[in-house]
């Protein structure tokens, strides 16, 4: 039988699996180009010394101790496919062997804007409320039904946080041709003004923006920045729509401005996941509700496997990796969102 | 007092009212520039002669016989701000003249586009189903929610009809990179392509997208064009959404088509509007419903008055109108909308 | 024999030829569709009174008086391929009794709008002066040869005349996103904002604007409207680019403002073609010089013949023409081009 | 006196100068924020310790040794204005550390882009040709003179290489609607299909295009790469365009192309800079010159420093580069431009 000459690559994706983040096609080619093995998060590190020594990938986001980092010596890439860096191996080490950690969380930019411009058009519309109330025999009739219906053309719409998830729903947007403002501390005003956007600050975006987008992930500064005088600040009217992480508003502040009738939101992320079959915000009128289930979808988990491997073929190329997102010194400490439990 | 040499037009609006269609500064400008008598469908003809041989324009579809015609020696144009061409006018006689008979539908565009798309997103991820469920405490967490969720991103897009509606609708869908198919027997397959669609037969539309819009006007060709073969006919799974007429569908065959499970719909219009109390559409899953009101905003009607200022301003100084949409001799006997009767 | 059901179009498109407009298999679709009769403008008139009885339609621009118009009892569509309109038949008789007067000129406005784009980045990069001056062995090498370039991108960009082939330009200026301003007397404002563009007066054009593209058609108002007082009035260093024709200009005003070095030119249409020997603009420096080649070009001409059938085939279903533009009675007796002679 | 906190810059930018790549308002921004250190290559290592240890940004790209390196203990980042990346600094060590290594190249995308562009429609139209033969009297009026001519709207374009320029060179070809396919081997596919370009082969892009940009940078492994049987393998009448660098051609062989009718070409890179006198090339027709000066522009060489200062500026908050490109260990070694002389 001859050598397998083919690169070995550890999978330990969970709470991820192959199953799902490989397509059929996708998988096999995996399979004919790889050799997989297949481990845990606790068995990794009792994998045989001449094993570790010849993984040049891992698919996964496993707990590494410096000695185990030190024992995978041909080591090249980490996939975190979880998408959400845990502080649980040691970054600095793994860097300065150029070693690469890269996540695969763009897959969910393209689900998630989508929803979120239906979230927008849902609260400028009244769509699910008319439904309702057509259903419940109380619907009114052409402009009647209109107080408060507003169009997104031309309309002052704000993003906050312009990363993969906020440049799709730009993208999204385009047909529509907003007055973007954007508000994003970590990047450069001129790589917003590329995205056909205005870097404000978050008081511009907020007094001036007809819908507001939060698109940021969650950072250990960012924790609860929008609050109660956020909200105050908006514009009568105005929508809130937050896509990203529960834990970047102050939740009860949000639902009161809500209720005031002051703005109107809608949110796909909530403090606790499931949430209490009691919590207020289920009765909360003005308020669209959505279980985390924008970015879930079948398409975007197999966009994974496909990331994976067009940069997995870079790598072996001796060429650095360029599809999936790169974990950077600077601020993979920073990161503050919790770990996903399920798909 | 100086001669009064403001151009005269006759207003009759209705339904519509120069309040509802002129924004205050635009009726300041009318008035500025314009001597206004307003009358009524039923006065009109009994006004002197002296002032019909000097009306320039006439704001409104006031019926008009010949002898009538023949008196609005100074006609140049009929702006009908109703949108809808009755067949209450000569129009041989008005064309041979050179008087232009001009519509202002295309203000509702824009805003049916927008909700159009909203429509399709709903039903792509059950934003409506989902809220609904979330209130009712039976909400589906994360991927376990999206059983037949899909993408709009390089969806397989058709479009029924391509006048304003459906060109608004395609601008608005760009962001989403369709493969668009239109099917328009009124347009020349040049100017499908212009708009960077592909022509198609309604077969090929019907059998290849998985969204369906019907854009269309109702003529006297297509009436209930669209039935249980149709239906079938598409993929399972896509979403048919009616924006135009009730009158161009056949709406129980519709109906069925959603009950079985095999599409689902949204639709603005209904067969008698209001509708029946006990109508089954009120209670049938996969039907997102919409009191036909996806076109009456307040910012859609004021259009109208700036389309009408605009192209008076172009026939005042020579020039024929360019904004608002003439009635064309091959195409005003037509069509067969039903006249509007509320705003 | 079965009887010829095809409808009979007459064909006397002098200076153009159906070789030119058709291409191949246009041709052979032209001739399976309708009965051909070529005929001449002299010829025409004396023509059986059946044969002219049937005509339905026409290729070409043959003078007709009101006689011969009223013995083309079944005329539905005369498609002008010459593309100017002469004043040679009685327009007034022919809109009145529905008969649709169209012109193919549109064909030209992509190949010319192409090469007025590559006028504007010659005159801004110097392409041909140092294609020039290498081959003359005093190129400048690097920086040293680029003083007076500018980039084209988010430059002030002004447009005099918005047609087909304003539009055109526009559509390949967009890679380069510029401050567009257009002057365009016979649209209304919100036609030219539907371009992306400002409305603006002919003084603001030429006060902004780094590059001043003239696309506009001669007519009865604008003969030699830009003059010395236009040229003194653009920024120093701009460039002025005359793509429709010369009689817009006072051309000596125009080459004393390029000698004086106050702007740079290009054109490609001259008070005489073809143009004298002696001509001083053939010396003069910072002058572009194209001997009215922007629109000739093949697949322009051959579109003219796929335009004609198209429109063809909308009336043949008794509906209006839709891609060809159609002459209006306003402003028919106001175009002022001179006649084609050579293609 | 207070002390000085403004962060230590050494300013080493030889061929550069400050003057060139910092506008009057960017400069006076750089000096209030830091404490700007002037050198040079040659003085740099003999600075005293306390300076080199304070040192955060280097502004060159001085010769480094591990030992130099070692002392410049808190520095961040070095920003390379001359932009092609010499083999002279220990990267690994550089990398190791966290050290930034990024190039200011980008600047020259846009406009080398334009001009790119610009040569592309000289040649299609023969503007160059046609303004030479108008001056010497020869020139062919109308259509006579446009034998070759082409459009590029809806080409087929073929890019090789899609960094900063090649995207450049896309968006400004947006506006023609180009079938585009792209041939980089350092890139995944799915870069290119965001790009609305289509992956290929190198022998599909060849075989396939209307027109082939150049725009790769050499490496390594792509010196000469393209010779005498790539452009056999183009279409007859195509055009070369090569934007980069020499190198990535055989010179004669693409003269030899040529000279043979088989392909025109334009080329701003020449194998000697600056060309021999009597150097074949400035006879040759066909062939579109220019004395590699189509990146050197004001604008461009100002727009290094505000990206200079933008990154700084990010760096100084904790965040890591974002404008500049990084320099990748995986690729530094493998670049082979010449150093840049002139500005």
């Amino acid at each position: 039988m001859p050598a397998d000459t083919r690169p070995l690559v550890l999978s330990c994706p969970l709470p991820r699996s192959l199953d799902l983040i490989f397509a059929p096609a996708a998988r096999a080619v995996l399979h004919d180009r790889y050799h997989i093995v297949e481990t845990t998060d606790a068995a990794l590190p009792g994998l045989p010394d001449g094993t570790l020594a010849e993984v040049r990938h891992i698919i996964g986001q496993p707990p590494l101790d410096e000695a185990t980092l030190a024992r995978l010596e041909s080591l090249r890439c980490i996939f975190n496919v979880e998408s959400n860096l845990l502080n649980n191996m040691p970054y600095d080490a793994a860097f300065a062997r150029g070693i690469h950690v890269v996540t695969t969380g763009a897959v969910f930019a393209q689900p998630v804007a989508e929803i979120g411009l239906g979230f927008a058009l849902a609260l400028a519309r009244g769509i699910h409320t008319a439904d309702a109330d057509f259903r419940a025999g109380r619907e009114k009739w052409g402009g009647a039904g209109n107080a408060g219906a507003r169009l997104l053309t031309g309309a002052a719409i704000g993003i906050i946080g312009l990363g993969d998830l906020g440049r799709a729903l730009a993208r999204v947007l385009a047909g529509f041709q907003p007055q973007l403002r954007v508000f994003d501390p970590w990047l450069a005003p001129s790589q917003i003004r590329a995205q056909a956007a205005t870097p404000a600050t978050l008081a511009e975006v907020l007094a001036n923006s007809d819908v507001v987008f939060v698109t940021a992930a969650v950072t250990s500064e960012n924790r609860a920045f929008l609050g109660a005088e956020s909200f105050a600040a908006m514009k009568p009217g105005a929508s809130f729509i937050l896509l990203s992480r529960a834990d970047v508003v102050d939740f009860p502040a949000l639902m009161a401005a809500v209720a005031s009738g002051h703005i109107n939101a809608a949110s796909d992320v909530f403090p606790e996941e499931p949430l209490a079959a009691d919590h207020p915000v289920r009765s909360l009128p003005g308020f669209l509700l959505s279980a985390h289930r924008a970015g879930a979808l079948d398409v975007a988990f197999t966009r994974m496997g496909d990331m994976v491997l067009e940069d997995m073929a870079l790598i072996d190329r001796g060429l650095p990796p360029q599809v999936c997102k790169r974990a950077e010194r600077e601020t993979v400490a920073r990161m503050r969102s919790r770990p996903v439990v399920a798909n």
